[in-house]
């Protein structure tokens, strides 16, 4: 007899794990790099070429404030497919979205939606290429990105060394922040919610550090970065040390949070910044610091060393397994 | 001023064509054909290699009635998928599937879902390859499915010429006439339910007909054919001229439907079969026909014939352009 497990008590990550089980039981040759296991799905198009794709669900009351325009909306729909394709260091090529809408929603509201979508596409220069319109109860996108990138050139979460260095784009912690004073009715920088609401996939700085050939492995920071350490340290059997004072914090973000210990939170286990964590050889640094902007915040480490914060002020702390996800909040 | 224009007054297709015009103010040189012209979109892959992908948007309310078990729910999510890649000419090489999950759903009951998807994938010599899960207070799964083709042998819904037959593969009205026996409580039988439940994307017979070299146009009957012949006579810029007596109907649809004229609204302007609907060079119909089964139903004509039924027993008519569509039932 099956007992009954609600989805809430399992958590997202082991769900995928189940899933991708069941996913994995026939070989697909195409497949480079199949579920769960990379920011994209990779397919092999022939020739060294590789076929990048990411699909994503968004929907109004998880992940849509009120604050938030139709524009936004659409912006955001996109941003978060390209984020993972920047992360695998390929070129996006299109992007599908499938939209279900409200029956008496506005035609006006729909075009906006769209333009945001367009408007993210054409940042990095890519377009939408396809969709789907549905009726729904709730407004729902789930938006599909395209990527190409040759096999020699992708980057993925496996390959960061001991001795690397860890960087990060952007800054940490400053989309978390932004929800949190929306959720409190606390007044903040339009520059804190624009990370909130418009995030910029990092797909030029991606192609940049691709270029350099310096990147050892690479993700985005979706769920933040705790979560994301942890990601990489798992498929690159390595440890972390991370320096407290090295971590990218946006001034707007420091006025909004006095207290250390919930900066350093908001810094490691918020979600929803969508800057890039890599790492480096340290003997190529100094050519990937001439592609783009970014801070080295660590160093890989080997596995044993686990996952560590240091601390110029405190006592070293190990970083904790949690970060923004769906269904459960750790797992 | 803005005037506020609810969706369900304009229509689906018609939503489409907006918002295809706003996805097309750029120039993206990967795209070959873009949103809203095809059963997928096609980018190029370079060395006259194409990737056709496509993405569908199902909800438990609208797309699944309450009858599928969470196996078929999985096995169409893929399927309507697979189908359209299959209109394309093309070799299917990976699906996603986003997943959008009551919280107190039941685990068993998603790995239900993912095995059937993965029964559907494999079916079609694929596998899911990546996807999301989220919370939503109503079963929503995003398929998207991705395909290889090369530009030389891709099928689009262009091409058809005066003189060409028209064909369609399996039978017409089955999954309409099930969802209408399933609504008024009639009993019918679990062959014309399966066509309902476990549509089977015709990806074995597409890559078949695709080498015959004789279709000169295709796309798939989800919609139902009425639509579909609009579709590929707006494509193609042709009339058809289409045989009662040749509508392919399955034996438990005339069982279940007997009055002459609901059958035929059902074989023509019903959604849900995902049969292929395709066009031949007359010249090449016997290489066709050596290759899978499929049912002649009639002739490509000049576009001022329109879209016509040739009736054995009763006046020709014209064939409306109406069928499934969401949002709102006609265009």
């Amino acid at each position: 007899m099956n007992s009954f497990t609600p989805v809430s008590s399992v958590g997202e990550r082991e769900l995928i794990r189940r899933l991708s089980r069941i996913f994995y039981q026939d070989s697909n040759r195409d497949v480079l790099i199949g579920p769960g296991k990379d920011d994209c799905a990779v397919l092999s198009a022939g020739d060294g070429e590789c076929i990048v794709v990411t699909t994503d669900m968004l929907h109004r009351t998880t992940d849509f404030p009120q604050q938030m325009s139709g524009w936004q909306i659409g912006w955001m729909s996109a941003a978060v497919n390209l984020s993972d394709i920047a992360a695998m260091g390929a070129n996006p090529c299109g992007i599908l979205a499938a939209i279900g809408l409200q029956s008496d929603c506005d035609v006006g509201f729909v075009e906006e939606i769209a333009r945001g979508l367009h408007a993210c596409a054409a940042s990095c220069g890519t377009s939408v290429i396809g969709g789907d319109i549905d009726t729904h109860d709730e407004l729902t996108i789930t938006g599909t990105a395209v990527g190409k990138v040759s096999e020699d050139r992708l980057l993925t979460r496996k390959g960061a060394k001991p001795g690397d260095m860890v960087c990060v784009t952007g800054y940490a912690g400053s989309a978390g922040a932004a929800l949190y004073a929306l959720e409190n009715n606390i007044e903040t920088s339009e520059s804190l919610l624009k990370k909130l609401f418009e995030p910029i996939p990092r797909v030029r700085e991606s192609l940049s550090l691709a270029d350099s050939g310096a990147v050892t492995s690479m993700m985005d920071t979706s769920d933040g970065i705790a979560i994301s350490l942890y990601d990489l340290a798992d498929a690159s059997d390595v440890g972390f040390i991370i320096y407290e004072d090295r971590l990218p914090l946006q001034d707007d973000l420091k006025q909004l949070i006095h207290e250390p210990e919930r900066l350093l939170d908001y810094s490691l286990y918020s979600g929803g910044d969508f800057e890039l964590l890599f790492t480096l050889s340290p003997e190529k640094v100094s050519d990937a610091t001439k592609t783009c902007d970014f801070t080295i915040i660590g160093k890989v480490a080997e596995k044993d060393m686990g996952i560590t914060l240091e601390r110029p002020q405190a006592n070293n702390l190990s970083i904790s397994r949690k970060g923004y996800l769906q269904l459960k909040d750790t797992d």
